[in-house]
């Protein structure tokens, strides 16, 4: 039922199929190493499941190959990148290497970017500000799936949010969180299995509550985080709001019910106010801040102190964010990834379509 | 059952009650405006109704009325500012208006604070950047009474987070919200009319749901946004993580279950990692990332779009976060504001206290 595949087999894959859609050497390894990473991770519904839906917006001519990615505006510590329409997958990481840079240089970084795709998982690119020891910040607006509180129309993405943080001899915090009560992944392998949702996930058409995972397909909508106005739905809808605000507002791409969709055979909204899909990333060098490793012995003292909370049950210590991710990491590194057979076919089909062999 | 007071003669009034504890004028002032913004903006809970404990906490020594508040490590877009255990009602203002300061000179300004206090409602330091262009930014971590996913101990604060984005026609968003399911002031509500809370606010001493308002006494917890694993619960907890890392790890000050608590007769947590009560505090320019002019029509679009979105019934439409603090602010700025008999009597008596007469 599984294919297991060590991730560098399978990022060679995914490099070779963005290499023959078009994209520079770099960028290829790029976008196949987010991919990936992804997988690694255990999110397996933003990874290499989402590769043939990339070659797809290539085809429909919705994504460019080979972009020009530019600083369109700029400050010391801010700027606008135009990712022309590129994979971003690509335009992310680019974007978040200026935050970074001006982050060397002034303390913190912050850069807008319009015109681009989907970047994959937020993760990815706010992780890259650990080695550098900076806190990475990374967000992206999506197509719209959410209902506001109040609401029965679909006016947000799952516009999710990292925050990852450098530690010491404890593994990095890692908060990486779509601002509905579920992410649609999660809603979609409920789909795939015909179950039920549970109460609070989605609601219908009319906006009333319900359990039907399939609700969404008949304009049906996602719940933010909170569920229902009694628990706090309104602030998982201004969560969702300050994504789509900074991604999409602040940087001239779309926003709200006009960003682009992610399968390319969905229309275009119409009267678009803006370019392609908006990300929001930072970067903060925490010796900008504090003494790194001061800053480091108390992140710490934060984690194992969290670690240690009293728990309810003996059977499930309190976990601390980007855990479990860093666990399975560990895991499929070495056991390899595996990749449920649909998936894989999906993989195959879409290397053949170039003549890929392997 | 109510008085009504002008917002002009209170601020006077808890203006008096800080000089007296020994304020300096200007921080009088500052202190009085922001507790009396919360009331005016419909924040009861974290307004002048606790006016008296602030002043319990300067009789018991945890709270300085003239501080030395200083910037102690800075570079161009960041800095941490001590706030020699003031008022953070004076503090926040101090770093809101570096943090708007660096935001002038090079875009972005990023500023975490120490050895505060409570800072009253997170908006009205954020607000500070709108009347410049700039999008306003605060958090701040408090004494523990959320636990973790998993957890029955105590280990975050409410841990609020503001965001205030400028609009052109439309009033500014402004998104403030506490990170639990409710905020404690709605539980205590709850507690004062001895009724029960909705399933999702609390959990008691042994981590079961309770819908026991007074929960809380008996070792109980608030529940992070979301309520329960199924529900998100543990994307609340990282939000409050977040909040109380870059407020506390990133400042020096406390964190976690360490943070001082307001009442003045709790004893303080022993073995204390930091200093005081920590805050984090942003301002971005918004012409460091688009013209003013184009943003500020773009804004206004996303507002109005908002406000169409579909209602489920008739008789209520979408908000906008900010929105019903607005209008509150609007009737009480003409209409006074309406105190509880009980919260004028405790300004009356507080006052007593300094012979203050009006």
């Amino acid at each position: 039922m599984y294919k297991i595949i060590h991730h560098k087999e399978l990022t060679g894959i995914v490099s070779e199929v963005f290499l023959a859609m078009g994209c520079p050497a770099d960028d290829a390894q790029t976008a196949a190493n987010s991919l990936v990473s992804a997988d690694l991770r255990g999110i397996d519904s933003h990874g290499v499941a989402r590769l043939s839906g990339y070659v797809r917006l290539w085809e429909a001519k919705r994504v460019k190959s080979a972009p020009s990615i530019k600083v369109v505006h700029e400050t010391p510590s801010t700027g606008v990148v135009d990712g022309d329409g590129g994979l971003g997958l690509v335009v992310g990481p680019f974007a978040m290497k200026v935050a970074i840079e001006k982050a060397a240089n002034v303390g913190s970084g912050w850069v807008a970017v319009k015109n681009s795709n989907h970047f994959g998982i937020a993760s990815s690119h706010a992780m890259m500000a650990l080695e550098k020891d900076m806190i990475g910040i990374a967000m992206t607006n999506a197509s719209a799936l959410v209902a506001p509180t109040f609401s029965n129309e679909r006016m947000l993405g799952t516009n999710p949010i990292c925050v990852a943080v450098p530690a010491g001899e404890e593994k990095p915090f890692v908060a990486d969180l779509a601002t509905t009560t579920a992410a649609n992944g999660k809603l979609e392998i409920l789909q795939r299995k015909n179950l039920d949702a549970p109460v609070g996930w989605i609601q219908d058409k009319n906006g009333n509550s319900t359990q039907d995972s399939h609700a969404l397909k008949t304009g049906g909508a996602l719940l933010p985080l909170g569920g229902d106005r009694e628990h706090g739905s309104h602030k998982g809808y201004a969560l969702g709001s300050i994504v789509d605000i900074f991604s999409g507002v602040l940087s001239g791409a779309n926003f709200g019910p006009w960003v682009p969709p992610f399968p390319a055979y969905v229309p275009m909204p119409e009267n678009q106010p803006g370019e392609g899909i908006g990300h929001f990333f930072g970067a903060m060098r925490i010796d900008a801040f504090r003494d790194g490793q001061t800053f480091k012995r108390d992140m710490d003292l934060w984690i194992r102190r969290f670690k240690d909370a009293k728990p309810i049950s003996e059977k499930q210590r309190v976990l601390i964010p980007g855990e479990p991710e860093f666990d399975m990491y560990e895991k499929r590194s070495v056991e390899g990834i595996p990749l449920l057979e649909m998936v894989w076919e999906d993989i195959t089909l879409t290397a053949d379509k170039f003549n890929i062999k392997f």
